[in-house]
């Protein structure tokens, strides 16, 4: 069985690499790493990456940037920034590959942590993770093929603590192993239309 | 005092003043009725509708445009229109008001019950209330001056029903007088961060 990974070469994608690795063979996508490059928040970029694959049984993305700033300092363009890139990237994937993926495959996205427990200066990440987690909601429920779609929405991973922690004050770090645990389950599960929350 | 509802000829901007208008002054905002007009989702728009209001206790938005489609007929600009037209129009009125509003005033903002209780076609409704509601709670803990944000995220109104009540099988009317009573609790209360649900 074949699975995209997007975002592969961060923390997130690496663990989703490791837990999925022994049973799919596994395409890593990134910006500039990986297998396969694509811009995700370029839908005609997402379109030639799908036509470069063939078909798949799940896609997982861990990709997506958001601007973080106090609230004072964000504008038009920096929020929208987030909807552009985290948000409407992912949706990209869904859109472009939704007749890609098999029957009864698999689109598993990410949002986090900040649309329920916010922080300092991470309005831009809440507003995309809060748009991430509509758009699983509002889709599950019209995919064809029986292909299912969820979202994982961790904490601040281990790993990532010594580089982001100081933006997550009092946040307790979220074991990696429970994080891939959660895309498992999205990929190997049944379910579908959920937000898988890890904290 | 002195409230500005933008939005204020729809169904929700109409209950909104009834509810608010013994007790406020208030000014009426519409793309093309009201006391003043505005492009919601341009920011210098915005700005210029602040510059001719003056000083504000509150500022309640019911605007906000989406898609409604099938998920296979929405494409990257349909699924971007409404997070540019709800998402970013209401985000545009914190961003351009927040020096204007007075000390312990408040925003209030509306999503939407989609995002929670999805229905065929409503997508582009679920992404773009995920990401107001995930707004709120990101902007809300930066607010200076005592300002307080809100959101309220109301199902289809009774005075609605006979135009979209199709598009919504099975989901309750909700009676206007509530909805305008969560509006008011947003206004007159002291909550913040808080999504206010009438269904």
């Amino acid at each position: 069985m074949k699975a995209m990974v997007v975002g592969a070469a961060g923390d997130i994608g690496s663990v989703v690499c490791d837990a999925l690795g022994d049973r799919y063979d596994i395409i890593t996508v990134g910006r500039s790493s990986g297998d396969l490059q694509t811009d995700l928040s370029c839908f005609a970029s997402v379109c030639r990456l799908f036509a470069q694959v063939g078909n798949l049984e799940a896609v997982i993305s861990a990709a997506g940037e958001v601007h973080f700033a106090p609230l004072e300092d964000q504008s038009y363009e920096t929020m929208l920034f987030g909807l552009q890139k985290k948000v409407m990237g992912q949706i990209n994937l869904v859109l472009a590959g939704l007749g890609k993926l098999a029957d009864s495959g698999s689109f598993t996205l990410t949002s986090g942590v900040l649309s329920r427990d916010p922080v300092f200066q991470g309005v831009g990440a809440a507003t995309a993770n809060g748009a991430i987690d509509g758009f699983i909601v509002g889709a599950a429920i019209e995919m064809p093929r029986g292909i299912r779609l969820n979202a994982v929405s961790p904490g601040v991973l281990d790993v990532s603590f010594s580089r982001y922690g100081h933006l997550f004050p009092g946040h307790d770090p979220v074991p990696s192993e429970r994080v891939g645990r959660a895309y498992v389950k999205s990929v190997e599960g049944r379910q579908t239309g959920q937000i898988f929350r890890v904290e």
